[in-house]
């Protein structure tokens, strides 16, 4: 049996520390290739490029797997990947990450991260981000090793089910060894935003988007509860946002 | 009592014909502010800017309304209305658009018009973004009024479904009159995308994101069966992506 092939893709830029991290976790499961940002796309959510054309090279630098950095969005490398490297192969599984910073709850709408995992789940391919909650430059990522092999061995052995894409996400390194892994929802919480003023040397005005995470939720099946209570997170996000109990709603108190 | 508060923000920029269009249209029913992108942001999806700063300049374009040009993306636009330009008050409503194109089925994942409305619902502001399937640079709006006039009525007389936000299509202006509206789910459908390859003058490659959009879905209760039958669709979209029927699933089948 050929074995399965896996896309690599990421946020931070296919330089980053995290990707590296993932490409060694996964090359012993599967044949792998990486088409990957050319420079960080952090908080670029589902976004694609549309109005501006788009630039791929070819890259050495790991060891022995094709690689590509792409001047896209996380969303335009997992499509160009599929569609022009690829071409008339499909891989078997998009892994995306490893993020370096949470990805958790609402942060999932924001997250390049998690826009390539779920366009991988709208193009039919099993899909998982992984990230940790640890937005130091020197975060490790030692401890998610074993995690992400039971995480990808299981996704390749029992499949995902359809239009999912997993948001894993794995608390800061402790001392204290991971409890194991918890299948969440995604926690009810917010950033409450600030905007933090300055001037340029000309004088006019500028800001910087700042923000404080609020979690709202008390519940104990959230990926929230399971970060702070050092569980790795699992959270399976469709890509259908209806909101299917509002549609009967609206129908029975509108005047259309 | 005291006229509504109404956030006017979109996606194609502050300069556009269809912000025009949805001031013009919402401005006899509330108090009106603009906050929109200094300049196109189509397909920019629920980014945000993390990694650079932002510009927020007044501008005088509509007549007798404040307005704010937001070098930022559509979410951007949200949060510097919401907790900088108003901070103390809260707007009692956010609309975007009207975009000039469709943002039915998938394509509310790479919107960047939809993403400005989803982020007034996790605001707690209802919300409700409006596109016109029709690409042409000279497109028309006229048939699109009444129905924002009364979509708009709707929902601040009966509010909406809490952490929701409507996604309003209508169909490009035909002969026929408009039949109605439909509360719908979200079409399955997909992007089959291609990439134009071409040689820049230095001979370098470069591509451009092309592609054709392919409707799986062979229902009459979603939007794209809405809009070729002539009706304007409101799918309601929610910001909770887990898919909950998932979560069981796999803890069932994984080894966890």
């Amino acid at each position: 049996m050929s074995r399965p092939l896996i896309l690599v893709t990421n946020d931070d830029g296919i330089t980053s520390k995290g990707i590296r991290q993932l490409v060694d976790a996964v090359k012993s499961i599967g044949e792998v290739i990486v088409v990957a940002p050319d420079s960080p796309q952090s908080g670029m959510g589902h976004a694609i490029t549309i109005g501006e054309t788009l630039r791929l090279e070819s890259v050495s630098i790991f060891e022995g797997i094709p690689a590509y950095a792409c001047s896209g969005t996380p969303a335009d490398c997992v499509k160009m990947a599929k569609h022009h490297v690829l071409k008339d192969r499909s891989p078997d599984l998009v892994v995306s990450g490893i993020n370096h910073g949470s990805n958790t709850s609402i942060s999932v709408l924001y997250s390049g991260t998690m826009s390539a995992a779920i366009e991988g789940a709208i193009e039919g391919v099993p899909a998982v981000g992984f990230s940790v909650c640890d937005y130091s430059s020197d975060a490790s990522f030692d401890h998610t090793v074993e995690y992400i092999h039971k995480i990808v061995q299981n996704i390749l052995d029992n499949g995902l089910p359809k239009n999912v894409a997993l948001n894993v996400n794995f608390p800061p390194k402790r001392n204290e060894r991971l409890k194991g892994m918890k299948v969440c929802r995604q926690a009810r919480a917010k950033w409450q935003e600030e905007f933090n003023e300055r001037r340029d040397p000309n004088g006019r005005r500028y800001f910087w988007l700042a923000g404080n995470f609020v979690n709202m939720d008390k519940g104990e099946d959230n990926d929230e509860w399971a970060i702070a209570n050092n569980y790795v997170s699992i959270v399976p996000c469709q890509f259908d946002l209806t909101a299917y109990h509002a549609i009967s709603e609206i129908d029975a108190n509108w005047d259309l």
